[in-house]
């Protein structure tokens, strides 16, 4: 068992669950409530009970799995469920699943009776080496991904990589666009071991120094100020990509699908515009490009591009702002960049060869 | 103009705004977002306009007037519209309005891009003494009231009575239920100046009080864990009255008005469980009796009423939470009461001559 010390909260990485039984006891909460998804309910569930103390009474909320489905109707959906079972303000939240379940359950929790305690219990390899962590909950609307939220820290995270063996492979090669950004931005090495690795295997040692280096810069930079808008590199258009996916597409990109195109221009624009050398850029391109698949689109869809970015979080006063890498390992932020910069990029991602 | 230093803000009574034009001027947000109702849409924001500097460029998002708009459908309204204005994180909500708006406003503001800087410009007498201060955000859901929102301080409050003249009685009587409250729970001396006034007309002075005795308390405890909860005296039982009334009646009661039956059953409650003088009792009941309408409804409602306190954030270990008064001047909070006893305190109320 490790811990890693976050925001005022544990994360704890253990796979017995030792330590997340022990904390139901010796907290005092009126109720559990256990917000999962289909998928989470079928494979997770039954692992997570065994762990639950026979004195704890618990209530299961689930939902549709999917991004199509984190959004306000949802939502609504998990509040009426809460008042139903009649969820006090000691009430306890457990998210069980992935980054779509701790991120609406976070906001759930977080906006009901004016905010009730939450803990994580990450399923998929995503969100326990990054939507787990960090205090950053919410929704989409209108398809802007996440763009109804707050900061609410857990009130600690479970991470047990057990839950990982029911996850397919695509699943895994998503959530493991996180770990080479990790490495991309801060840790070289880490990025180098990542490049050694036969997936779908990621050893828990990767999982725990990612976690690790999200938790350096969120604990720096809570409420992404300054430095903690580096975790957004490939974000800016990765984003949009997403959303425009979303909305066109039959079997949508995965969050960390959409995180790999949106590295590879966004390499393209630090190449560009913030002097990371060509060679650090093929080397980029060419690993990406190794682990997933090319996604085809053409022209006719950047307006639409970029308008999504445009009504980005991260945008400012009209800017467009990014993070950029200065080299592998090494990312800086509040970069403004233009438009035509961005569709050059673009236009390098479609005629890559695939 | 004077000044109250509230959590990390400042509540400014002024009747120019001419410090709300300075904290305009002073500020550099991206975008100014003017948060209405229909009716201080009308009324208020021609006064608001002539105090924003040329130099600052805003939107208005308008909302319906009535609590029975402070929902999450017109909160995912305001949200879209925002979005639509490309309101960035660097944006400022500006709450024109009474406690819906200043209520939904905040939410909308606290929730947006994980959160905005908010101000609020109180204009109902019930907001300015009661609804702008003190962080409380939140909308109702299901009838269930303020079940979904924040703790979120604004960035300043800018209280100006003038706009109270285009007020209508029966809205200036329903605000003056959050003074007497505030008189009946800490400072004997208001609630005696309360009884000598001749409404409509509020005297500035009786605001300003108001506002401290509201803002010691919060500042002392904002996250109502203990001290803060006094301020919901009359609350536990006025809010299932006004869920009721908002469900069921054609004209529905004011907050206010429900509060006031809320402190008289309250009132018999502390009498009988918190040795409340019996004098005391009367002299309450007949002074909020001579303010307030008597309000009809029979024991069929009573389960009802129940319901609703069952949901209500005040409830803990499924027990019903109580500010009961020890005398005028002095409240006592987290006294659990049992059913009978509210019942016995309904029909007390409804016994009283009208
Ligand atoms: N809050 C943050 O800081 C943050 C960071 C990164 C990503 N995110 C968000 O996370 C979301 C993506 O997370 P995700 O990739 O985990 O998506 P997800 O929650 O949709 O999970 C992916 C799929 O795997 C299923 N699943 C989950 N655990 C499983 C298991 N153990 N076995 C079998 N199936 C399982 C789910 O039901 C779902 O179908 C996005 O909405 C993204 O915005 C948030
Ligand atoms: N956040 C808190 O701490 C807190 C405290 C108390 C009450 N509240 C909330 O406040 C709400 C009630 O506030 P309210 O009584 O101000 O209601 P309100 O906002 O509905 O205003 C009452 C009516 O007066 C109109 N109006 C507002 N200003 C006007 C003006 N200057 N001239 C003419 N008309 C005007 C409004 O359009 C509305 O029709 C409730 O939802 C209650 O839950 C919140
Ligand atoms: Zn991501
Ligand atoms: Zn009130």
């Amino acid at each position: 068992m490790k811990k890693i010390k976050s925001l005022g909260y544990d994360v704890v990485f253990e796979d017995n669950l030792n330590e997340l039984q022990s904390f139901l006891i010796d907290h005092d909460y009126s109720q559990l409530l256990i917000l999962v998804d289909r998928n989470t309910n079928d494979h997770c569930l039954p692992v997570l009970q065994a762990s639950i103390p026979d004195i704890v009474d618990y209530d299961i909320i689930e939902v549709d799995p999917g991004e199509e489905n984190k959004n306000i109707d949802f939502c609504i959906g998990v509040w009426k469920t809460m008042l139903d079972f009649g969820a006090d303000r000691k009430a306890l939240m457990l998210n069980l699943g992935g980054g779509v379940v701790t991120d609406m359950g976070g906001f759930a929790a977080a906006t009901y009776k004016r905010g009730i305690d939450f803990i994580n219990v990450p399923t998929t390899l995503l969100s326990q080496v990054d939507a787990s962590v960090g205090g950053k909950t919410g929704i989409d609307l209108d398809n802007v991904k996440n763009i109804i939220g707050t900061f609410s820290q857990p009130q600690a995270v479970f991470i047990s990589t057990a839950f990982l063996k029911t996850l397919d492979d695509r699943q895994i090669r998503s959530g493991f666009a996180e770990i080479i950004k990790h490495g991309l931005i801060q840790d070289k090495a880490l990025y180098q071991k990542c490049k050694s690795l036969e997936l779908p295997v990621v050893p828990n040692e990767i999982v725990f120094e990612s976690v690790q280096i999200k938790n350096n810069v969120i604990t720096i930079d809570p409420k992404e100020k300054g430095l903690r808008k580096i975790l957004n590199f490939g974000h800016t258009i990765g984003h949009a990509i997403e959303g425009y996916s979303l909305e066109n597409d039959q079997s949508p990109l995965l969050h960390g699908e959409a995180i790999a195109i949106g590295m590879i221009c966004e390499a393209y624009l630090s190449f560009k515009l913030n002097n990371l050398e060509e060679a650090e850029l093929e080397e980029i391109v060419q690993y990406l490009s190794s682990v997933y698949p090319k996604y085809q689109f053409d022209q006719s869809i950047y307006p639409i591009l970029l308008g999504l970015m445009r009504n980005d979080k991260k945008n400012e006063n009209n800017q467009l702002g990014f993070s950029l890498l200065r080299s592998i390992g090494d990312c800086d932020f509040n970069k403004y960049v233009e438009e035509a910069d961005i569709i050059e990029s673009l236009d390098y991602y479609r005629n890559l060869n695939s």
